[in-house]
């Protein structure tokens, strides 16, 4: 197949939209999108998330040593997308954009009320990369709506609705059709 | 919203499928499947991916100091199931999956012939995790697939076609619709 050098960008995608819910050392919550987060570890389970030094949202995390990883469902696109243009030093983001938050379980963490899955995660280290910070963190609660499981406590993505971001082409996609189950679809080929 | 408690886990999504490419020292070229992958840096352009110690690929990575990440297209499904669940040591993917690998522009790398998204990387630095190891990746090119571009250089995602991988779900999705442009819509709660 015939393609283009783009040269060292970061064009990248398929990636999570989510909004990062942390407090300041004063107690001013904050939110800011992110599509630089995943899991980076299952012992002990860890989430990573990178961003600007010099964003409100890394000087929380660092005051405070907690932040939440929360999904952002289809239909919170423009709410995302201001939480992510936006400072928290400028505008109070959630009353701009009429959402709320829930206390963490485990950690006196934020959590967006509005979010369908939850992280709470403990700050663990962080890591430099040019102006970046890689902030790891140690998961240690997740929360998840309860009207996505049946009896059987089968998940259904659908309730989820969880928003694709594609970075590079600057676009946010709803999901489309299940193509597969994972560790049992690729046997198929061996048969 | 109702939610349920999952404790500490790793159950996060959406996430990209990605394969990732390697060669080991001997020359013999591997693929395996990657969710936990994503750009965490822009200066440099850096790339995170983090694997299991113990797999074939994380010896690859360390021998040669480079890696590919390749996006996976929703044609593919089967093959990057299988690519995730079986080891190079066990059984040659390329062979299995009819895949083919061409090799970098910048680096000696190999990379997925059959993706619309090949992204170089330069092995930068390793973080350990528990069992797991992040590595880091300075990105030296991206190639992206042709048919995507129009004549202004806006790209058409639909081409890329990416495959969707929803963790905890164990479910691999296409996408759906456009829900909206990122750094514009949001603007919009403004008004």
């Amino acid at each position: 197949m015939q393609k283009r050098r783009l040269g060292p960008c970061v064009t990248f995608f398929p990636q999570p939209t989510t909004i990062i819910s942390t407090r300041s050392e004063a107690g001013e919550v904050n939110l800011m999108t992110a599509s630089w987060a995943g899991i980076v570890s299952k012992t002990p389970p860890t989430m990573a998330v990178s961003l600007n030094q010099g964003r409100q949202t890394y000087e929380n995390i660092r005051a405070t040593g907690m932040f939440g990883v929360n999904g952002v469902p289809s239909s919170l696109v423009l709410e995302a997308d201001l939480c992510g243009v936006r400072s928290g030093r400028d505008l109070d983001k959630l009353e701009t954009c009429h959402l709320d938050v829930e206390e963490g379980s485990v950690l006196p963490v934020p959590l967006l009320q509005q979010s369908p899955l939850n992280v709470e995660c403990r700050f663990d280290r962080e890591i430099e990369i040019g102006d970046y910070r890689l902030i790891l963190g140690e998961i240690v609660e997740i929360h998840a709506v309860e009207a996505a499981f049946d009896e059987d406590g089968t998940i259904d993505a659908t309730v989820f609705d969880p928003l694709v971001y594609l970075g590079g082409v600057r676009e946010y996609w709803s999901l489309g059709e299940r193509c597969g189950v994972a560790y049992r679809d690729g046997l198929k080929l061996l048969e």
